[in-house]
């Protein structure tokens, strides 16, 4: 074979080889990857999760602040709850209730997460630095979510929050709602101190509660899908959401 | 105010304004909102839309093909369900089975949503197109979802197929699905004539079918939220990721 041979087919096989190749200029493969496992978080496919992978550090910083991203995705989760409540033919007697979770629905962990020492979910958030974050109670709103609570009280719909953490810090949770703007609600539910349930019973147990006192739940609203699973989930489920950690 | 301190203020606040803008370099708004939109068809936050939105034709376009990303989403959806499988603890009496939707699950319409007159799902796919493409009988395989589908037969869990295309195209979707490679399914489920049923519903009821004939649903995957929800959606379901249509 001569040379001109060689590099003809040379250059046919680098071609074919070339067009194979992912289109992703300026997208390193992990980032990709990361898309790839972002939306198997937020579509509940991955489950059980520990951490969020250390080569994702970087783009769930980039997703949760860097381009605005995670705001925007909030913002039109909000559109579709406020769009539904709107549309929802309401009895006004004032047992329509719109379940809540509360951090990282009505409540950012983001400035805690955005820390050297969680780095986005990277690292492990120990109990110590968890119960420091509750007693201080300064988590700032989320804006968009705090949209939907309004427009659910406008409409007579009352607002009910389930938060997975400890009764013991009722007040510090109390205030920091307050101090977020939120008010008005008809109950804030914590977990009992000896209460063992996973998340999904818990919250199942408690949005029971609630339908045996003769509540309807006409929406629910959470960042993890242990919210939105279970028992009497409501009428219409909305994810917020949230790749920075897992509650199982 | 002397000159200086009129740009010296002007300085100032155009860097607030500036730090104040989306860090979004080389992403038009559009596009970031194509990706919440997205997002929101994934999570299920967004029901009962009829088209994609015209603005996000392009996001879609090079979602569905252009970056691959499509492709690497398959991929995690699968490895997902691969694992899970991997980790049951079967009976292997032959009861335990897996359901498997068929458009966009394990048959790609994406050479007809690519086309000119649907353009990824922003123009409406009419009935005698959607027709044609049934008795043509030429859908490619979703490879990532192939390697699901052999890996539980290699389990010993049985595939069943539950497609919502009518009962006289049974000839040509068995043709296809051998064509793309499938084999050895237990059931292959079509919609009966007179069958007015939503999907949900129609989908809950072949389930109920399964159930009351003994067999245990092990693991469901879909590309529509109603293949993943209703009656007996099996122990765990899969999300397969499709923003060109919504099956209501």
């Amino acid at each position: 074979m001569n040379n001109m041979w060689f590099f003809t087919i040379l250059l046919f096989f680098s071609t074919i080889v070339a067009m194979a190749l992912p289109s992703n200029v300026g997208y390193p493969v992990p980032q990709l990857d990361c898309l790839s496992w972002r939306l198997a978080v937020e579509t509940n496919n991955l489950q059980n999760w520990k951490l969020v992978p250390k080569e994702c550090e970087n783009y769930v910083g980039q997703y949760m602040l860097g381009k605005l991203q995670y705001r925007r995705d909030c913002e039109y989760v909000a559109k579709q709850a406020i769009e539904y409540a709107k549309g929802l033919k309401l009895n006004r007697d004032g047992k329509d209730v719109w379940v809540f979770d509360v951090d990282d629905t009505t409540l950012s962990n983001l400035p805690y997460y955005a820390r050297s020492d969680v780095r986005f979910g990277t690292i492990a958030l120990n109990n110590t630095k968890f119960i420091e974050r509750l007693a201080e109670g300064k988590l700032p709103v989320i804006p968009s979510i705090q949209g939907v609570y309004k427009t659910l009280l406008s409409l007579g719909i009352k607002p009910v929050l389930i938060t997975g953490a400890p009764e013991n810090f009722r007040q510090s949770r109390i205030a920091n709602l307050k101090k977020a703007g939120y008010s008005n609600w008809l109950k804030l539910v914590l977990r009992g101190g000896n209460d063992s349930k996973s998340a999904v019973e818990y919250k199942s147990s408690k949005r029971m509660e609630l339908v045996k006192a003769g509540y309807r739940i006409v929406g629910n609203i959470g960042d993890q899908w242990t919210d939105l699973i279970g028992e009497n989930v409501g009428a219409r489920t909305f994810k917020v959401p949230n790749p920075m950690y897992y509650v199982g």
